[in-house]
């Protein structure tokens, strides 16, 4: 059952698509350590300036490699934000996957997902400024990010309630309604202000998605 | 009770800001009416071009106003985009408050508040472009909106646990994640595609704002 609950939970048995350009997919275990130097130094970076004074010397100085090497893997600046976009999606998906997975019940998977999504943004608070910027700079991204993450949280749910763990009627509303809830509970809790512990921000939400707010 | 429900509710009681630029104050009815133009045409303007594209001879002239007329009500670009946030934001508000006043519990006022708000969203599709660009132009703003939504919501939902109409508890962590929900419900299904009526989506979570999703 953990493991049914698992693949409904994440794509993360899925093949990512390559982050880099395409045609100019790293073959070494060297090209994808490059790549990876690189796309963490541009998340810094457009972090830090934003994607219109962010630039592609500012993410090869940031990243230790020379110029020639971006442009190994990349096209252009847009191309690495594009690929950075698609690569903190992933992230985020498989730093909360094996919480999901571990959980014994879908509440409690609920639970942990957002309690690890806040960890997550504690340690990487730029991931709000890249994808929100995403909506203006590559706004194909942006949508791309939401609706693949909003599938994923309709699956998990709808087998949940094929399992018995939630109410029959899962749908779209609901998933959409809880990654709303997780982001913006993520922006107040993660990039905003750490006044709260994460566990007990997760505790409310399970209590809320468990029985409700009704007297 | 639904007058208390009100005031917690809204701050439409509260007198609003003035629009315009400090000092810039509009005296007459006349004067009132061509900052109301220029506003909404700051919206057209900033909602299809984004800030930085967007001019105030761009406004103006979509105003139908002299550029003399932007002047003698704002500072400039910056400050007729700042004013414009404050003045979406307070548009929503007083959008959903009747719907929240006069519903006759809680969990039907949530119910209502998402429901107007769904209904707004479909008839400014822009102000998510603006809200959002808001994050990079004019953070404080940003910032704004959502902590004085969130407080404007706790503040409804405290009211009603005491009222008896929601469990007790009710907490800044759950104006949050209500906050979430509506504001990405509303990206979905208000922006992004009108595909399931607003009724049906303000439904399902009244639902599960009522009871939760657990079986």
């Amino acid at each position: 059952m953990a493991a049914k609950r698992g693949i409904g939970a994440t794509d993360a048995s899925e093949s990512a698509p390559s982050a880099a350009s395409s045609g100019k997919e790293p073959r070494t275990a060297r090209g994808r350590r490059t790549l990876r130097a690189i796309l963490d130094a541009a998340a810094v970076e457009f972090g830090e300036k934003g994607f219109h004074e962010g630039s592609v010397s500012g993410i090869t100085r940031r990243a230790g490699v020379a110029l020639g090497s971006f442009y190994t893997y990349f096209d252009s600046k847009d191309d690495v934000f594009r690929a950075l976009v698609r690569d903190m999606s992933g992230q985020v998906r498989d730093h909360v996957a094996p919480g999901l997975r571990s959980a014994d019940h879908q509440i409690a998977a609920e639970r942990a997902g957002l309690f690890h999504f806040i960890e997550f943004v504690r340690e990487h608070k730029e991931i709000y400024r890249i994808i929100d910027e995403a909506e203006f700079v590559d706004p194909e991204s942006f949508r791309q990010h939401y609706a693949t993450t909003a599938d994923r949280i309709r699956t998990r749910l709808e087998d949940a309630a094929e399992r018995g763990e939630l109410r029959g009627g899962m749908s779209e509303v609901h998933a959409w309604a809880i990654m709303g809830m997780n982001v913006f509970l993520g922006l107040r809790y993660g990039v905003w202000d750490e006044d709260m512990a994460p566990g007990d921000v997760a505790d409310t939400v399970a209590d809320m998605l468990k029985r409700g707010i009704g007297a």
